[in-house]
């Protein structure tokens, strides 16, 4: 049953699967819980639709 | 004011019609509250963004 | 796989049962996905920590 | 830390920068943690992925 | 439709009522949808529950 | 930037931090983004409030 939400930027899909599987082994043997329950959801955010600190993250990067 | 969260497949027009209609008839039946208050968002989620076992969906399915 | 939250009022034992089975059957129906696979989640949510239309839902209710 | 989500309409670049910037000086006033500390993630969702009252939004639309 | 979550300190009632106010005025001003669509749901987030940098919010408070 | 959701069972204050630890390392590993700007929310739910195969977890449990 358990399930991760990852909100974060776009991964490849060997960097996706070694998150999953990285997760998954961790939560799996601190709750006890078999790997097979676990669902994790990679939900993308791109740097135009976050803001940190009050300000858009694109906007941020351009400073630098 | 309830809110529901669906995270799965894409459906087609139709289907997300239905479901919507259900939830949305199920949930106000049950809580008592008018269905106008009620919002449903479908959240899609592709087999490259999601982990289930420990795995990439993707590569579940091309297991099979 | 497919995921559900429902944020809303806290449901008694046979409700939760209840909204669980349809949201189940109808969400497996449309999406031709096993019910096996589907989690949902009942997040409860009291009126003191909603706001509607610009206002706390406890004060709307109160209100009336 | 604190951590706000927006599930609403595109908005543009600058609507976006006015609502970031305005919801973390609220939260930040009000919170009285630090305005560095705090993410705001704008999730798009579109007429088609969203019901409202039983109906999918994009019909309710067409309707007026 | 549009629906904000706040994941913060528990607030007490009148900063909720602040914050509902301030965040439904300021997205329906930028989306010109009308105030009373808007939901806000406040979840509470205790320094147990939540992890910054890798560390429990509750450590790094003890150790300041 | 990025967040990290877990829904699961409660867990105690070390596989907390032992959870929060992990999965900053390997996120920020793998994502190139400092330790410091990831956070992570443990939201407990209880087996009163998911359900999975269209069932009652409580009740799941309950057969065995």
């Amino acid at each position: 049953m358990p399930t991760i939400f990852f909100y974060g930027p776009k991964l490849d899909k060997d960097k996706s699967r070694e998150m999953i599987k990285s997760f998954t082994e961790t939560a799996s043997k601190l709750t006890g819980i078999d790997e097979s329950s676990f669902v994790i959801y990679l939900r993308e955010s791109s740097h135009e639709n976050v803001g940190v600190g009050g300000e858009l993250l694109e906007d941020k990067f351009k400073e630098k």
